[in-house]
């Protein structure tokens, strides 16, 4: 569900869908376009698919067919990390490169079993197929609310909330894309905690991703250039180093951090948000649109973009 | 779930998933392999996810997005008939040929759609990425049992049953393997009327998946050759007359067909099974293995294969 590194022309077509298919689900608990869907006479339940696909996604000359596996299974965690939900079981279907070994394929679906296993989360069924092509692996991933609790939507965000991350940001590409933790955990502790506004996981990098909960809560953003500068990775401080891209242009615009961004009631405690580890980025805003604000206090605009900023 | 048209190579797969992940799973309500999945969690929700690919299970060239949509959901929909059960939603994660138009990836998903509706699946969510190889399309289906009838596995059927298919068989690739009619509605009345030992639609072909029942259920079968003749379609007929392959041979081993084949108890009245359509093919057998049986009552082996047959 998360779109992960969408074209100009994708998010067209998400849009196109939107309108298409928007008016039949209009009445659904869980709005169209969020991390997650509501399963329809699945007693609350929610589901989503993510396809990854070999070059887009995983490059099987550089990564292990077990950490793909592992992979193809935890951006599905993340989603439901994204919803403060609890996963329930995962469906794997693969089309599989011809050329790949027997071995390679139980390699990935082993890795998918086994991050299954390690969140709760067992693979229970799918489909194999092989094809002339690069390899694409589709998991479907249900989920059920914690308890009481209702899920965390896009949608819920108020003008004046904080806006948290779960970790420091930019500079995936070096290694934790792949390896990375869905944030399933840490996203009940916040929902029990702090019943956030409003949350998504960082697939499309901080800036595209704030930019979808302000868009869909109707308002706009501001983060602090100095909370900000606290929140970069080293790795993207590292990867600042390689490509001279500055470190804070990778922390707002780099896909695949897997970290979660926390809309936050301003009533909330700090010391609560701080216990978390949750990291402070700024304030959603009544004027809609992104904004940076420079430590004098002079805010400028910042394009949503992620990976479309750089087409 | 349906591994359609399977090579050796994923039969092999599939077996050692089998032997990798049947373990965990050895205490399901349904066992592993069988047409879906039972979601844990899920009050006896179960699930499914099909992948089909450009040049394998469609052709862009051929057959228009609307169809291919269609069938991408009605795949899943005949694993739904296969096993009786009420088909409740659909999530849709596509990889498209980046040199799709957005009218040919709306009209794709627009087929996905009113096929749901079509059958009161309704197309909840999905995923949507691009790149550039050819358009794969994955679609996972939950469903729930049908009130009070349980689900109808491949695995009980018993030496004895009898032996039905609910359409004409062979020659699908004239047209029919593109706009099938799953068998969600007569399923149901079937399960509701017979009470079926087991079921499983045909994907691979009859004989291959007749192969699967009998495997499943610890028997084997035996196909009368008569009946088969009454149960074959005029598209096999005619390619027969194009392929210099025997008819009977499409019947036996042409994949996607997509009709049901039924175990009925023997106790059943004949009636009840003709007044639902279905058409009678044989028996099941103690004798494990699949074999015809002449009109002079000689019987002889048929080797399972379907698409496998030929390679």
């Amino acid at each position: 569900m998360s779109d992960s590194t969408p074209t100009r022309g994708e998010r067209a077509l998400i849009r196109r869908l939107k309108q298409d298919l928007g008016a039949a689900l209009a009445n659904q608990t869980v709005p169209f376009g969020d991390d997650m869907a509501p399963l329809p006479g699945g007693g609350g339940l929610l589901w989503t698919v993510d396809v990854l696909t070999a070059g887009i996604d995983f490059d099987p000359a550089v990564h292990s067919w077990y950490e793909i596996g592992r992979k193809a299974l935890a951006v599905n965690l993340s989603d439901c990390a994204a919803m403060a939900v609890v996963p329930l079981a995962a469906l794997c279907g693969v089309v599989l490169d011809e050329r790949m070994s027997m071995d390679d394929a139980m390699a990935l679906l082993r890795g998918v079993r086994d991050c299954g296993e390690q969140f709760g989360c067992p693979l229970v069924g799918g489909d194999t197929n092989s094809w002339p092509q690069p390899t694409a692996i589709s998991v479907t991933v249900a989920a059920r609310p914690d308890g009481g609790l209702p899920p965390v939507l896009r949608t819920g965000g108020r003008p004046g909330d904080r806006v948290f991350v779960t970790g420091k940001l930019g500079g995936s590409i070096l290694g934790r894309h792949i390896t990375f933790t869905p944030r399933v955990a840490l996203a009940r502790a916040i929902n029990a905690a702090l019943r956030p506004h409003a949350m998504i996981d960082i697939s499309d990098g901080l800036a595209a991703d704030l930019g979808q909960i302000a868009e869909a809560s109707g308002c706009g953003a501001v983060l602090d250039v100095a909370l900000l500068a606290a929140a970069i990775h080293a790795d993207a401080v590292e990867l600042a180093r390689r490509d001279g891209t500055p470190a804070v242009d990778h922390g707002l615009f780099d896909g695949e951090d897997f970290e979660l961004i926390v809309a936050v009631d301003a009533g909330v405690p700090e010391g609560a948000c701080e216990n978390l580890g949750l990291l402070p980025l700024g304030e959603l805003t009544a004027a809609t649109g992104l904004r940076l604000r420079t430590t004098d206090g002079v805010e400028r605009p910042l394009t949503p973009g992620g990976w479309e900023h750089f087409q």
